[in-house]
């Protein structure tokens, strides 16, 4: 993305661990803690160590010439290696020796991106349990609003608000989970030099690749795993699984957000939402953000996925397709989830307005249970015949359902006029949903514990 | 895919877990679930269930005429259940009042996939378990075996075929997991009526999802999840992501099998892989379904994800995506899996046209272990000069790099032959190979016990 | 796609064009007129030829025992050649020599399915046509029919419904466009022979090409074209494109068609759309298969570009990736474009409630206009303060926007009451609409002279 | 894509059009054209231009700040016409008053796009030429060269070099078609309004457009296409389409440069493509390039697809997702272009290398004119049956082809040893190879010309 879209496609905070800056220092920091990791090894001298640790820092050096120069090496680390080690022999040509021994530039690029994903889904976690308690405390509060459900974009029958919350805190809670699985897959040290043997360290490859671990906090793998991808394709993955349901969400927001159902309402801010124009707008933005990243992850993931038929030993093509990818999904993904947390901490709730909505069909969404109380008597078919009729005349003559009933013999009939009301009072018909809302919040107040 | 394709590009077990009789069987199953947790719950009399569950059975119904009304009503449990209902009607027309109570489309649909999702995970895992198996013996077999580690498809610095294949295997066993992992969020009922709230059956409604679960062995979500699909876009993502790593395997495998590398054969066999008009041609047929199952993968998980966005309680579009697209996937990854389990068990190695690859280039590919052993010496950067000038001579004079150094008495001041010629053993410049082997091969019987 | 969904997600007559008995036709339509080509060039003797073309009859084949043997043979080409030989020699072993003389197996595929798909793009085009007709004449007739204008599912400004026609019309012009130019390069024969020279038939190679080309009516191509997919990847594209600009129609009428808008209604039909639990439901079914088609073709489409990148004279997964995902899209293509073109036929419009639904907002969305003559007096930010204070007032109170600012004094003094009136009539304020869709219909009336 | 990976993955000149400056300065021409429109066609007064001109300078105005403001916003246009409009009116209050009058955002972007477009489109256009120009002289030059045919990367028939770049050509010169019918699709003006209709110009709003149009040399479409997408999908296919045949060459280029194969050669450039730690390495980094882009390129079409479902007149999250895709399309395109045209203008081929690599299998893949000069006289079965026998005995004993056939009495009885040389050349079993050439070669002078 370009600087001009990154305020709109990228959190504040990811553009930070994704920044030109970061990317840099990460792979500096790995070569850092690798000339440590040799020199406790017994590989390097100790004395080349300050020196080389020194020369690790990213404002050192030039990011648009390294830059430019990996267009022709192929990748960002030979340059930054070419440059680290002039840094180091201005000031100490033996030093310089060591930099970047038994490495390859694959080594550095994917433990230099392992640190920025931990970062970036460090972030992400945090930013998924606050959607997730204001989630919470929302379900909570509209454990009982009845509204519409609605299937096919038709009224259905009612619900509770908290009920459509609660499904989405339920979403949230399994991402939590996938998130916690893919760190333990993910956050792991990249080392194997030139062919994934260390075989330039001679007989301490093993020694050097757990002392690097360490000074990283990167668990050691069985192997390197330089042509095997689907540690980073999982990443994208899971962050685009996340996304997907903060699409549906948003999805969910901004239909209730239309003028005609006007039930809910992004926060209002200002600059924000509103159109100079047209004052009677209140634009979802937030949502539009989140179906932007939620449009746009599902092609990148793919990307992900293609990349991973990589060719032997170091990929042609796949690998590299990464390196723009997965910074672009998780920053989509950020962006997505920090909007998301706004819209729903702000979230503007019309229960009025939802009540009003259900009484739109006059009645017709309350036809099931008075069906179904009618069946007991007439069997369903029957039951669902005189109901069918009545609905047509509710439709036709604009009565309400309630109104056509209480004047229908064979109803009332079978149905005093109490009982009639009370099924079609759809607070009285939301079924299990407040016991859904509870198992829900129950089980978020599980995973938090 | 059509009946012609389906045979490459799904293996036998799986056609079967999504056939027709067997999607369709799959929902009768929940029908009759239902039938019977509904009488167990005292919804409905006892006396229904006999009927309807003898209806229940699949080659009771002309499944074309199904897939044909199917396009009207929008998705094929409408005229399932009308079929059902009016089978039962016609030996109990009492029983027929009872068939899909409570339910909606949706519950039969997805708990019937889900059902199929179960069967389909357990063959992967045992096919996987199998792959597992003949990669570990393979890694072990040739835990030694040199061969040249290639980068960029150019010839790198030895390894081992044990490393490669441990590389390969050490992927699987990340897929093993995954797979578990998966399997637990998304083998749950499906089950909230209309609108996700069990309205319809009162009272009853959680205690009718519980004996329904139970009845089919599958676990009760904290709520219904019709709009929420990242179950099944999870099952998706897990699949593309085993099927990557098959592809990366088929592309070394592929890569090995040319003509002039000739170190890796797929298993020969009767009418497969050969050429009439080209005797000499060893087509590998198992890797090219690999690969294609890897081509197409990526963009199906694709359209999954993209299909996350649902509308409400009941998606337009996103949901009905996925009818054709997740089975797609399981096809293939099927057919990839069963494939590469059948090449490696047969795969022909050749270990001497190994070793003769690594000598192609005059020994070029053993330039570092002797420019690291002079670089004791002389430092890295002068013992660099030496060696790049002796690879120069090499390449120009055809000689072997051995003969040149020999020759050079830069060098031979340094190095005595009988040390310079074990530098240039490759099977001495393997470094950590072997260990890494055996960390795989570890954690492989790890997994297993 | 299974059979249970292929009434779903294809259209009748694209289901017979892909069917398993069309593919093998269509290849052996193939083998039938090289047959013939061969002894019109005089490569083989004239009397093979009457024996050839009656074999070549596909319900002479078992075509599972065909599917079965392709998964060795890794495609149908290769068995199918077997059987068409083995039919052949049964009554004519000398005849059976000449079967697919100087032919490779990719030929027989790949002119097979152009010939399917000159078949297929002839049915898109006759559909498309229609579904055109019906957008114009429905443009025509709501010419003038005031809508509001929707922009971030809000309401915006009044537009007229046939100005939205006319821009889904606009893009069905610019896809018939783009179905011509794509036929002209897609709808070629593909001869090449093993490895593309046509090397087996000696010095007669172009001249059986040419009368190949003729009896299929097929244009030779500069050369033959096996490993270069931009034809096939092309004609995936451009169905992508169509399906798209279908989905974005669908979008529009299943959003017009929600309960609380209820501007527009797919057309009602026995057994469509219609649920028997919630009578009051008019389920978009039309648009709910459009949709699923829109969301799942472009991981299909994406497939095709990645299977772009093949290996040489003949790729190893990317060509095999086609053969199941062109026809899918095609067949997606097709179920979109005629549930399109029944929906557009039979689409109702409910004018009154377009009408209505603009003043749902008390008139905000005519604050422009009033807005633009005030600016004229007072300028354009001391305008828009007055108009932005006279909505909120509106809002506030539930006052019309008319009564609000009749009642301000500021602008009774600038705006006569009768002025205020026209300047807050919404048909009168539709811009250009009448002129664009003119112009839309005239361009529709150009493409079809 | 970052400023780290720009030079990687976009052409430098690519990088100018998408630039954050020009991207700003587009869309200010847009609101410098609009202004003159606007008083030409007596909107606005005359002497607001001059100063609104003025004014319409990117180097004006803060990017960062810009971009920070588009978050809140929803888009870039919104905080740029606030800043243009506070630029315009520090020197001219009255001229501040017609900034973007008329207007809307996405005409302004999506204007601003469209002449980046066809800035993007012109220098692809260029470079296509010159990468065109490149492989007709390589094909020309090659044009009797001959190699070896590889289909499933097995040795198939010998071909000529030739041909296999002709078919390179064959695939630039449809791209070349494509890319001109695309932009007379594309490179249209968008200008509606709020909401399409031209509403606030009054009787004025076409002859504004046309104004503007003619100002911009962009024609005017039929009408706004706010909402339609169709045109910019298009051009993510065409050079989806373009890059796709890219990474097709790009795989055949880097499978011949495989250490094993060495036919073919990249370019060598001082700090290109070499390794210092391996110095007999020639990394293809120009085809790695390529091959990221067409890794990258299939998903970001799918993107730009699934954008295309917009709802009503303004996208909630489709017309978003172009803003950033679309130009990394293009930079993908325009850096797989231009390295691929570097690679072919400066390709090492090694003549004497194909012709030894076509006797790396002792003659077998001259077996089918073998089989075919014996088929004359033996029957085809029987011709096959021997030449077949004569295969293996070559492979299991090492010998060529030709002495086994040339001690085979069989064969000696009806070939002589002149005619079996011949028959074994391959320069003479290369079929239509040169015509098919000169072909395409005719084809790109007829396109020249």
């Amino acid at each position: 993305m370009s600087a001009l879209t990154a305020h709109m496609f990228s959190a504040e905070s990811m553009r930070r661990v994704f920044s030109e800056h970061s990317t840099v220092q990460r792979m500096l920091d790995v070569e850092a803690a690798l000339c440590e990791a040799l020199a406790a090894a017994g590989v390097i001298p100790e004395i080349a160590v300050g020196p080389v640790r020194a020369s690790c820092d990213a404002s050192r050096y030039d990011l648009d010439a390294l830059a430019s120069a990996a267009r022709d090496a192929g990748n960002l680390a030979i340059p930054l290696v070419k440059a680290l080690t002039a840094d180091v022999a201005a000031g100490d040509v033996e030093a310089a020796r060591y930099v970047h021994w038994g490495a390859t530039s694959q080594d550095v690029i994917d433990t230099g991106m392992v640190l920025q994903l931990r970062d970036a889904l460090e972030l992400l976690t945090v930013d998924l349990a606050e959607l997730g308690d204001a989630l919470a405390a929302l379900a909570h509060r509209h454990r009982m609003t009845p509204m519409i459900g609605r299937t096919w974009l038709q009224h259905a029958l009612p619900i509770t608000f908290g009920l459509k919350v609660a499904g989405w805190l339920d979403a949230v809670l399994r991402h939590q989970q996938r998130l916690r699985e893919l760190r333990s897959r993910l956050c792991v040290l990249q080392f194997g030099g030139a062919a994934g043997t260390l075989a330039s360290l001679g007989d301490r490859g093993l020694s050097v690749a757990h002392a690097l671990g360490r000074a990283l906090e990167l668990p050691l793998p069985s192997l390197p795993w330089h042509a095997h991808r689907d540690r980073m394709a999982e990443c994208a993955t899971v962050l685009g699984l996340l996304t997907g349901t903060l699409g549906k969400i948003a999805r969910d927001i901004s239909l209730s957000n239309q003028t005609e159902v006007a039930e809910l309402h992004e926060p209002v801010a200002v600059g924000r939402g509103g159109s100079s124009a047209m004052p009677h707008k209140r634009n979802p933005v937030g949502c539009a953000s989140v179906l932007t990243a939620a449009t746009r992850t599902p092609g990148l993931v793919a990307t992900m996925l293609s990349g991973m038929v990589n060719e032997h030993e170091r990929a042609l093509g796949g690998w590299q397709a990464e390196w723009d990818t997965l910074p672009e999904i998780a920053g989509l993904c950020s962006a997505a989830l920090t909007q998301m947390r706004d819209v729903i901490e702000g979230l503007g709730v019309d229960a009025a307005r939802m009540r009003a909505n259900i009484d739109a069909t006059q009645g017709l969404v309350m036809a099931e249970p008075v069906s179904l109380a009618l069946a007991v008597h007439v069997g369903r078919a029957k039951a669902h015949e005189i109901i069918e009729a009545g609905c047509h005349t509710a439709l036709e003559t604009g009565q309400s359902l309630a109104a056509v009933l209480a004047a229908d013999a064979d109803v009332s009939r079978l149905l005093a006029p109490e009982q009639l009301s009370l099924l079609l009072d759809p607070v009285r018909y939301c079924g299990e949903a407040a016991a859904f809302v509870d198992r829900v919040l129950a089980a978020h107040r599980h995973a938090k514990a």
